[in-house]
Formats: C-alpha cells, sequence, structure tokens
C-alpha cells in the first residue's frame, strides 16, 4: 500500500477505467464497476488493490493472489488465484507504468525562488522554476523554464541548463551544459576536474583540466555520482543515458545515446561507448576503451580491451559469456578433482 | 595522545578508579593510587598511558610497552613488558570501550536552532534539538526529541524521525520513516529514486517509485552512502544495522536486525537480508537474493544466488571458503607447471 | 577547442613565443611568427591551433593532423602529417603543461568573504579568502590565508586548515590538520567516525573514535571520497597524495608520500602505505596491511597481503603480473580443451 502521507493517491478508480487507461481487456465485464484503491505488489497486495503479474518466475504467489484484480499476460492468466478479475495486457509493465501516473502524482512544489537562495543578478532564470532554500546559482548561468534546484545544490558560473531539469539536493554542476528534462540526483557531483597528473621532479603536477561536461536530453545522473569534465575535448553524457548512484565516469568519457550505467561503475578516462550499452554494477573499464552499442557489461567485471557491439561479457578480464562459464565450470570440477 | 583540541579530557584517573570503571582486576594494588593521564596504542603509549592488549597477534609490541599500565586478559598477561602495572579484564576491548567513555566526551553543540536554518512552519521539531545553520527541515517533518540535524543538511517534507538522531552535514533524507537514535553520515542520501526503467519504444521510461524508507532504531549509514527507496514496497533497514561510507543499497532491499555493511558494498534491488549478515567490502549482490542470517560474505565477493544462513562466502561467483581456497591453490599449482 | 565562455584564453602566441614558454626547438624557423590560438587534441585541432603528440600508438592520428603545429619528440616527429609546423620537446607532456597554463587561467573569483557564509566569530580567517554564500566555519577553525570555501561546504569546529586550501562545494572537513596548497573537492567527507563496534550482548556497540586526520601540503581529495579519522591514532595523507573520486580511506590508514588512488578504491583500517604506490581503479586493500614504496597495484585487484616495495600486483587475490597472466592463459586454454 502506497503511503499517502509522501504520495497523493488519485482514486478510486473502476475497473472499466483501468481497463481503458491501461490499454487492457477485462475478462469479466460483470467486474467494470469494482473499485480499486491502490496498487500494490504480487505478494502485499489486499482487497480493493490490483497487482501486475508480468515473470512467470512469480507464478507461486500468483496463486496465492489477494487482490482485486491483476493486470498480466494471456500467457500467465492461468496462474492468477481464483476470484481476482484478470486484465490481459500485451505488456503488464507498461500497463503498471501508465496506471502508477494516473494514481499517484509525486507532489512538486509550487515554483517559486526561495528568499533563501543565492542568485547571482547576472544569472537568467527561466519561467515557473523552482529555487530551494540555500541553492546556488552564480554568474551567467542560465537555467531554463520549468527547472527545480533544490535545497543546498550549487550552479557553478556559466553553466546552461535547459527546460525542466531537476538538480537535485546538495548536487555540484560545473563546466556543463546541460539538455532538457535531466535529473541530477542529489549529491552528484558534475564537472570536477578530471583525474590528469605528470610526475615531475618527484611532484603529480596537476594538468589543467580546459574542457566541458555536455549532457544531453532526458538524461539521469545518480545520487553522490562523479562525472569529470574533460582535459581538452568534453565528456559528454549521450540523450536518454540512465546512470545510477556511486558512478564514476572520468574525463573525456564519451557515451552514446541509452547507455544504462548500474550503480558503483566505474569507467576510467577518454572511453567511447555507442548507444545502448548496459553496465551492470560495480563493472570497470580502463581507460581509452571503445565500447559498441548494444554492449552488456555484467556486473564486477573489468573489462581491459575493446569491445564488440551487442557482445556480452563478464569476468576480469572480461570474456564472453560462454568462456566465463567455462571456466568457472573447469575450475570448479577440476579443483575438487585434485583436491581429492 | 588524544588531541585535546578536538576532544575533552576528563581525566586523570587513578588506576583503582580505572579498574572500577571497567571492571578489571589491578594486579599489583600498589600501584592503585597511579595517575593515568590517557589512552594510546600499545604502539605509541607512553608514560601516564594506559593501553589495551587483547590480540595475540601483538605480543611482541606488547614486550615493548611503554605505558604505564596495560588492559589485558589473564592469558595474556605474561607478554606484557616488565615494570608495566596489569589489569586483568576478560574482555579488554569492552573495558576500552569503558575507558574511552569515562575520558573522552564528544562535545556536543548545545541545544538551538540556528536563525541561519531554514525550518518550514508546518514541522514538528522536538525538545532539545540542535539544527545547525543552513539545514532544511521542510513541511509537515516530525522531528523527535534530542535530535542533531548538521549544517546543509536536506529533511524532505513528510519524514518522521524519532529521538536522538544525528542526520550529518550535507545529507539528504526524503520519503523516510526513521526510528531513535540512528546516525545518518554526513553525505549520505536516503529516499532517492530507486533506479527503475522499463524500454518502450527505444526510451528508458522511468517507472514511478512510490515506496519509501523504513529505518530502524539504532542505525547507521555511513558517509556519501545511498539508500534508495522502494517502488512500490519499501526498502528497509533493521534495528541495529551498521552501513559503512560510499554503499549502495536499491530499492526494496530488506536488511535484518544486525547487520554489518562494509564500505562500497553493492547490494542490487529486492534482496532479503535475515538478522546479522556480514558483508566485506566492495562486495556485490545480484537483485532478488535472499542471505540467510548469520551468514558471511567477504570483501569484493560477487553473490549470485541465494545464501544460507551462517553461510561463508568469497570470490565471484562467490563460493564456500574451502571451494575458494582449493581453486586458488589449484590454479596456483597448475599454472606454474604448465607454465614450466 | 578550449570553450571560452568557461575558460579565458590569453591568446593568441607566436610560434616563437610558444617554442620559449615550451623550451622546444622550432624545426622551421620561417615560422616563428605563425599565431597559434588555442591548444586542441590530435584528433580534434584544426588550423590555427597546437596540438601534442607524446604516444606512438597514436601515430595513425598524428599523419592526420590538421593543426597548425605539433610538439613531439625527435623521434615521433616523422610520423606528424605533412606541413604541420614541428616543435621538438624532450617531454611533450611537460609542454603541454606549461602551454596550458600561459593559454588559461582559470578563472578565480575575488577574495572575499559573502554575507550569506556563517563564520563563527572565534574562527580565524587568513589574508585574502574566498568564502563563498552558505559555506559553515565552526568555532575556532583556524584558516590560513588565499583560502577558498565553495559553497555549502562544512569546516567543523577546531579544525586549522594551512595556506591556499581550496574546500569544494558541499565538502565536509572534521576532526582535521591540513597543510598548505590542498584541493578537497567537492562532497569529500573528511574526518567521520571510523567503522568500528564491538559486538555486546547482540548489539554493535559503537568505539569511539577519538583520533584525527592529519593530511600533508600539496593533497587532494576527490569529488565525494571520504577519509575517516583515526581511532585513537590518526589516520594520514602525505604529502603530494592524489586521491580521486569515491575512495574510501578508513581509519588510521597511513599514506606516504605522493601516492596515486584512483576512483574507487577501498583501503580498509590500520593500512600503511610508503611513498609513491600507485592504486588503480576499485582496488581493495584488506586492513592492517604494509604496503611498500612505489608497488603498483593494478585496478579491481583485492590486496589481502603484505606488499614490498615495487611490486607490481594484480587480480584477487592480487598476485605478481607473470603469475597472473600466466594463470589467464592457463584457465583460458584448459577449459576450452576440456569444454571439446
Amino acid at each position: 500500500m502506497v503511503d499517502t502521507h509522501f504520495y497523493q493517491n488519485n482514486g478510486p478508480f473502476e475497473l472499466a477505467k483501468i481497463a481503458e487507461l491501461t490499454s487492457s481487456t477485462l475478462s469479466d465485464t460483470s467486474k467494470a464497476g469494482v473499485q480499486i484503491k491502490d496498487m500494490a505488489t504480487i505478494k502485499n497486495a489486499k482487497e480493493g488493490d490490483i497487482c501486475f503479474f508480468y515473470d512467470k518466475k512469480a507464478k507461486d504467489e500468483a496463486s496465492q493472489i489477494k487482490a482485486s484484480a491483476c493486470v498480466t499476460t494471456k500467457e500467465l492468466a492461468p496462474f492468477v488465484a481464483n476470484g481476482v478479475t484478470v486484465l490481459i495486457n500485451d505488456n503488464p509493465k507498461l500497463a503498471f507504468l501508465s496506471l502508477s501516473k494516473a494514481f499517484y502524482d509525486l507532489k512538486t512544489p509550487k515554483s517559486s525562488i526561495s528568499e533563501k537562495a543565492f542568485v547571482d543578478k547576472t544569472a537568467k532564470i527561466g519561467k515557473n522554476c523552482i529555487i530551494e532554500p540555500f541553492a546556488v546559482i552564480k554568474e551567467n548561468v542560465v537555467l531554463g523554464d520549468g527547472c527545480r534546484i533544490e535545497s543546498g545544490a550549487v550552479i557553478e558560473a556559466n553553466c546552461q541548463i535547459g527546460n525542466n531539469c531537476r538538480i537535485g539536493a546538495n548536487a555540484y554542476v560545473s563546466y556543463c551544459l546541460m539538455g532538457n528534462d535531466c535529473y541530477i540526483y542529489s549529491g552528484a557531483r558534475i564537472g570536477c576536474d578530471g583525474f590528469g597528473f605528470d610526475l615531475i621532479g618527484g611532484k603529480h603536477e596537476r594538468v589543467p583540466q580546459l574542457g566541458r561536461v555536455i549532457i544531453g536530453n532526458d538524461v539521469e545522473i545518480g545520487a553522490n555520482s562523479c562525472v569529470d569534465r574533460g582535459a581538452l575535448d568534453d565528456t559528454v553524457i549521450g540523450d536518454g543515458c540512465r546512470v545510477d548512484n556511486l558512478v564514476q565516469i572520468a574525463h573525456n568519457d564519451v557515451l552514446g545515446r541509452g547507455c544504462v550505467v548500474v550503480a558503483q561503475v566505474g569507467i576510467a578516462g577518454s572511453c567511447t561507448f555507442g548507444d545502448y550499452v548496459v553496465c551492470g554494477g560495480q563493472a570497470g573499464f580502463a581507460d581509452h576503451l571503445n565500447i559498441g552499442s548494444f554492449a552488456q557489461i555484467a556486473a564486477q567485471s573489468g573489462v581491459m580491451r575493446d569491445v564488440e557491439p551487442k557482445a556480452v561479457l563478464l569476468g576480469t578480464p572480461a570474456i564472453g559469456f560462454k568462456d566465463y562459464m567455462r571456466q568457472v565450470a573447469f575450475l570448479q570440477k577440476n579443483s575438487k578433482k585434485q583436491g581429492g
């Protein structure tokens, strides 16, 4: 049950309305008028709730559903507990998405610029922005319409930020050009100096970092993640990328469109990713690599060489899925043999 | 020697008093009146100090102790340097704990609400709270008694926080119900959106995250760690958990009581931990796993399957201790053989 | 091309001047008067730019240079495209460093103490400091000359900070003595409690952390990195160390001079590093280890034992370079053999 303390519930909705909102087919039209109060997981849903069943692995749980209704596929419908009204949908995940938007609006504060924020007089602020207490917007910043700059966020001088961007609490944005519809999570660090030194006479002399961070449209950078600015060229995060928490993206990395980078991944400098690359959590990439589009790198892998498009790699050094599994099996079998 | 610039020393104490405070037995009662000025490590203690010897590995250092007194067990006492007065205690670590609380109080500022903080007028603030400059407490927040909200910390709307909690500088707390006696360290991020997307028409559509973070009593979340809120159900951190720095805890994770999660661990979504699970640094967990109570997962391990209670695992993929050691030995031996 | 929106260009400079500034020899003195407007990478440089060629791997790109001039070594000069004026230099990286300082000054705001900062009246602030809005400087802090304390940074009570230090936005510094010329990046956490507990009666009793963090001169601590303070002795970061982003340095670690710690490395408590140790990204260190000077630990390695000076290790558990390569080759070869 969603906590209405935090999220406003726009329900209830009748099942007929839910079928319409989610483009589902109601299996038992006599239930069209049943009122649904909330959404819940298969496991925790109770009478008055609707739940979503899309993974066959959960079929035992499906047989125990206590909800009034369940959205599922034609194929999975027979697994749903008797007495639960079924709504058939080719894509129950999409139905969940649509319905959750109908049931719940995330409360957004009204647009306003807090008197307790610091906005330099040379900054240009778009329409309908929210600027919270103790946010800092420095000289010559250009901020689009509908942006939300949360408490303690710092936008350094000369940055340009598009429309409908959200900069989370205590996040830091510097040397950055950002598109529209981006969300920089709380504590993320954008545009810090890349990690570049030359050892000269026993001293690590800092190499000036003179590039920027270019962030496309519809990008998310997770909480406490870091994206360093380029050294001479730019660090680039392509349209639609999703970067999770505590990720390190180093100077001059270039990510294509729609890449997914899970928590705690580290990408060393000057790597170039194609489009829709997926990196599992804690994976690491050596510097100057080319990673082909649609490549999938498993969690904790260590990638030391260029990766072909659509490759599926895991392990350190990262190798193909079959090779990895073969090595794991070989080690398991032979170490036991010899141990005995 | 503890720096009295930072920590106020309540000493000196006579050895008789120290024996009493720590429930130790003074081996030479003629030394009952000796004054002890400070606590120090075996290695750095000097005259006037007391030190603590509880690990046999340090017996060479014990034979060189320069301190006036040493708390140790009956078994280890013979290793202590001549001339050092010994206090016998079954648990010298506990004695250290007790004595350190007697010698040093961490200076806590007096309770007060800074005029430079932002406290929404609808927020309810308990008695004897400290709210530092530029802390932000938003609408409808409920804060218990004796809480300390440090500079730059942000408590989002509707959060409920128990008594005697400390929210560190620049930490962020949102969509959260928190018990008593919790410490959220500087820069921790509680309640950000979980990392959930559906790829629809080439776009990673965000799945609304409608859950909360439920934090029990006596929980610590380390510096710059992230605990995402649940998607529909909640993310739960049980009573007495200790989470170190830079840890990622994803949406819908449920940790039982007393779990210890060392720095840089990453736990993917929907994992369920029993009680007193211990995770070494940089370990990673795939999503939807069940980890049994008292399981111990070594540093850097990659856990891909459910884990039995009390299991001791290491490696990637994580396996039992003996199996791992056998594999390491097998590889070492046979690769050399073949290499020659 | 460097974006003059963010970086002020002091050029153009004539090639003769550039040869002088970088101690290079102009191969074709008839070009002494050619005007150079900017610096750029080999790949993106165009007419009017100068670039730098120092890595033989880039020789194909060197043959395509579009820049007006290129600084390179005598050995590499023949690979440079025809028509590009070559400046010969034994160390083109150093030339880059010198020239970038001539071309670009990072704009530093004028010294001033913002009215919107919080500076306790007992704090001592040196000359020519910049203290930005919403920075917090607590009681008895001593700050040297020429420091920059950025927005949202918090300096806890009694800390001492040398000259010309920069404390980044939303960084946190506590229980710390810091030398000169240090840069603590945005979001770094210095001096938080070490992770120390004793399990007593089913409760993880916190061990008071009574030490400090001692930071030498010319140290950098990267964005969102954490350096915990010592338990009784201190945590020490030696002169000239370079610590990248999202690094964990635990209580009582001691790093010698000039160590380089790449992003996401984790060092457990009470480790002692010699001088100029280099740790690749995501490497992990068990507690209480001694790591010899000039040791090099590869990315993602797991170090479980003491390391000899100058050792080159990789893998988990970390082993010598040759041993590692032999094991990787053995596994690859034999698992395939058996698989067939």
